[in-house]
C-alpha cells in the first residue's frame, strides 16, 4: 500500500518476462515499481500512462518516500487537474534502470548480488516494453493517452511508434525524437564526473553503501544548469550573494547561485543512485527515434492513428523547438493527426514541471477532445 | 631565450612589487612571465598588449612549450596578419594566477612552499595591474592597443577603466564586462569537479605530483561544451559513432562526440594546474566593472580618449552578443568612440580563436585606422 493512501495507490510487481532487450539481452524477473491514482471504468478506456523523466518517479501525484516532497506533477495530476482521478485510471511507473523499486543496477541479479554495471545496458524502448508488460498486467488493452514530458516525451513517442494499436492520444512535452550532440556531451560530463569518483569502483558501491556521492553531485550540478534558461538564472540570482555584504575573496559559495547548485547537487544524491544515473542517461543518448525506423523519422508514425500533442518552450535550450518541430514534419509527413504549439515560459526546459497554466489548458483541451 | 628564438623572445621579469591585490593582499614579488614579438619603435608608439583567455598563455604565437602545438592566436599575430611583429611590439604576458610562469598558487610563497590555496584570491583587475607593472619595466608609457578576447576582452575592458590614458585602441572580443550567473554556475561546476577530486587535498597537491587530475579533466569537458555551438557540434559530430559500426551498449565512447570531450580532458590536464584553473574561474566569476564604478557600466568609461572595437559572435551562447551590446551601450552613454560588430560564425564562442577571416579584416582595420 501507498504511503499516500488517500490517494495514489503505490505497488511493486514481479514478472516473470523474460523481457528481450535491444540490447541483446533478457532480462527476467521484471520488477516494476508503479502508482496508481483512480478507477478503471468498466470499458476499460480511460487508463492515462504518464511516463517520467531522467530523475523522476512513479509518485508523480504523492509524497515522494525519501525525500517527502509533494509528487512531481501534481500541476498536472489530481483533482480539478487535466489528468484528475476523478476521470482517469492514472498509471506510473518507474523506469527500467532506476533506482526506486523496478529493475535496474541497483537490484539483485538471480544469484542475490546487485547488478551494478553487469545490469544490461538498455534503451528507452526497452523502457516502454516493460511499461506494456505493466498496462498487459493490469489487464489493459488500448491506453486513452500516454503522456510525458523530457525522456518522459521520448517514451511516449516510443509508445506510439511501437504499439500505435494501444495509444489512442500521446502527449509529448519538452522533448525529442533524438539525442543532439550536445545532449549527450552533457550527459558524457555527468557519468565522467561519476566513473571518476574512486568511491564508484567500477559501479561495485552497494556492499558497504559508499556511494560516489561527490562524482553524482558533480554530475546533477552540471545537468541542472541545461534545465534553466539564462534569463531565468538572471532573473532568479543574477550576481547576488548569498548570506554576505561582499565578495569573500575565497572559494565558499560567495553568490547564490553557487549556493543553489551545491545544494541541487547534494540533495540529489539521497533519492537517486549513481549507477541508475549511468544507465538511463545512456539510454538516452542511444534515443534516436528514425534509426530504429530505417533512418527516416516519418516511418516510425506511418498508418497512425494515434493523435498526437507536441508542446515546446521557447526558453528550454536542452530540447528547443527546433526538435519539436521536426517531429511535427515527420508526424505531418506521416498523415498523422497533430497539435503543436511553443509555449512561452521563463523557466527553460524544467517549464515542463513547473507552473505553465497554459501548458495545463493545452494538455486538458487536447485530452478531453479525444475523450 | 625563448624555445622560438626565430620569432618570439620568451622571458620572465621578477618585479618586487608589492603589487596591492583587491582582496587586501600584497603580493611580493610579482613574477610574470611574457613574450614579445618585433620591436618598439623610436618613440614607443607601436605596443600592442594580447591578453590572453582562462586556459592560454603568453606563447601566442610560438609553439607551446609542454604541448608542442602552434600559438594559439596565429590566425591573428604573424607576418601579414593584422597584429605583425613587422609593424608592431607586441607583448603578450601569462596573467596572475595561472600556471605558466608567473605567479600563481603553483608558485613559491616566500618561505619556499607552493602557495597552493595560500595564494591570494585575485580578480581581473589584479591581472591587469600586474600587466601594468610588466608594461613599466619594459619603458612603455601608452600602448597602441590592448586586444583580447574572452577573459582577454575583460581584461582589455578593464585597462581601459583602469588606465584610460595608456591605451590608445581597445578590442574586446567575445566578452563581457561581467559574468552571468549561467557564467558562475558553469565555473562553480568545474570548481566543484576538481575539490571533489580526492586528489585535490584542499589544494596541497604539489609535493608528489599526484594532481586532481580526474577533477580537472571533468571541468574542462563541461567548459568545453559551453564554447562550443549547438549547431557546430551537430555538423561536427552529430550522432556518428567513434570507430564501430554499432553501438556497444556499454560505457565506453561509442560517440564520435563522447571521444573528443575525453580527449579534450584528458589532454588539458597536461599542461594546466587545477589550482590555477579554480584562481582563473574565480576572479572571472568576481569580474563586474560596473560593480567597481559605481554599479554603472558607463562611469567606467566617463571621459574616456580610447577607441574601442567590440565584437561578437551570433553562435556564441557563452557570452552573447547581448553581453556586447551592453557594453556598447555604456560606452556611447560616456561619449566613447566605438565600433561595434555582430559576425557569423558556426563556432560558438570559440569563434574567437580559429579561421573567421571577417575578424581579421575588423581588427586590421580598426588598428589601422588608429596608426
Amino acid at each position: 500500500m501507498s504511503d499516500d493512501a488517500r490517494f495514489g495507490l503505490a505497488r511493486t510487481v514481479s514478472l516473470p518476462g523474460p523481457l528481450a532487450l535491444d540490447g541483446g539481452a533478457r532480462l527476467s524477473p521484471v520488477e516494476i515499481a508503479y502508482e496508481t491514482y483512480g478507477t478503471l471504468n468498466a470499458d476499460g478506456s480511460n487508463a492515462i500512462l504518464i511516463c517520467h523523466a531522467l530523475t523522476g518517479d512513479h509518485h508523480v501525484a504523492s509524497t515522494h518516500p525519501i525525500t517527502g516532497k509533494p509528487g512531481w506533477w501534481t500541476r498536472m495530476v489530481g483533482a480539478g487537474k487535466p489528468i484528475d482521478p476523478a476521470r482517469h485510471f492514472i498509471i506510473c511507473s518507474n523506469v527500467l534502470g532506476s533506482c526506486l523499486g523496478s529493475s535496474g543496477p541497483a537490484s539483485k541479479d538471480p544469484g542475490g548480488a546487485p547488478y551494478a554495471m553487469r545490469f544490461p545496458v538498455i534503451t528507452i524502448r526497452d523502457m516502454v516494453r516493460a511499461q506494456a508488460m505493466l498496462v498487459d498486467h493490469l489487464g489493459i488493452g488500448t491506453l486513452q493517452a500516454v503522456v510525458g514530458g523530457s525522456m518522459g516525451g521520448m517514451q511516449v513517442l516510443e509508445w506510439a511508434a511501437t504499439y500505435p494499436d494501444r495509444v489512442r492520444s500521446a502527449v509529448v512535452i519538452a522533448s525529442a525524437a533524438r539525442h543532439s550532440a550536445q545532449n549527450i556531451a552533457f550527459h558524457e560530463v555527468g557519468r565522467q564526473a561519476i566513473m571518476a569518483d574512486p568511491q564508484w569502483r567500477g559501479g561495485d558501491y552497494y556492499a558497504d553503501g559508499k556511494a560516489p556521492t561527490a562524482g553524482l553531485a558533480v554530475a546533477r550540478m552540471a545537468a541542472h544548469i541545461t534545465y534553466l534558461s539564462e534569463a531565468g538564472l538572471t532573473e532568479k540570482f543574477g550576481r547576488r550573494l548569498q548570506k554576505r555584504d561582499a565578495k569573500s575573496f575565497g572559494f565558499d559559495a560567495d553568490f547564490q547561485i553557487e549556493s543553489y547548485l551545491r545544494h541541487q547537487g547534494i540533495s540529489f544524491v539521497d533519492r537517486f543512485d549513481a549507477n541508475s544515473y549511468l544507465y538511463i542517461t545512456r539510454a538516452m543518448d542511444y534515443f534516436d527515434l528514425a534509426e530504429e525506423h530505417g533512418g527516416l523519422l516519418a516511418n516510425a508514425f506511418k498508418g497512425t492513428n494515434t493523435r498526437f500533442c507536441m508542446v515546446s518552450f521557447d526558453t528550454d535550450w536542452l530540447y528547443p523547438t527546433s526538435e519539436s518541430r521536426a517531429v511535427v514534419h515527420a508526424l505531418n509527413a506521416a498523415g498523422a493527426a497533430v497539435s503543436f504549439v511553443e509555449l512561452s515560459s521563463p523557466f527553460g526546459h524544467d517549464a515542463f514541471l513547473l507552473d505553465v497554466p497554459e501548458l495545463n489548458r493545452v494538455v486538458d483541451g487536447f485530452l478531453r477532445a479525444g475523450e
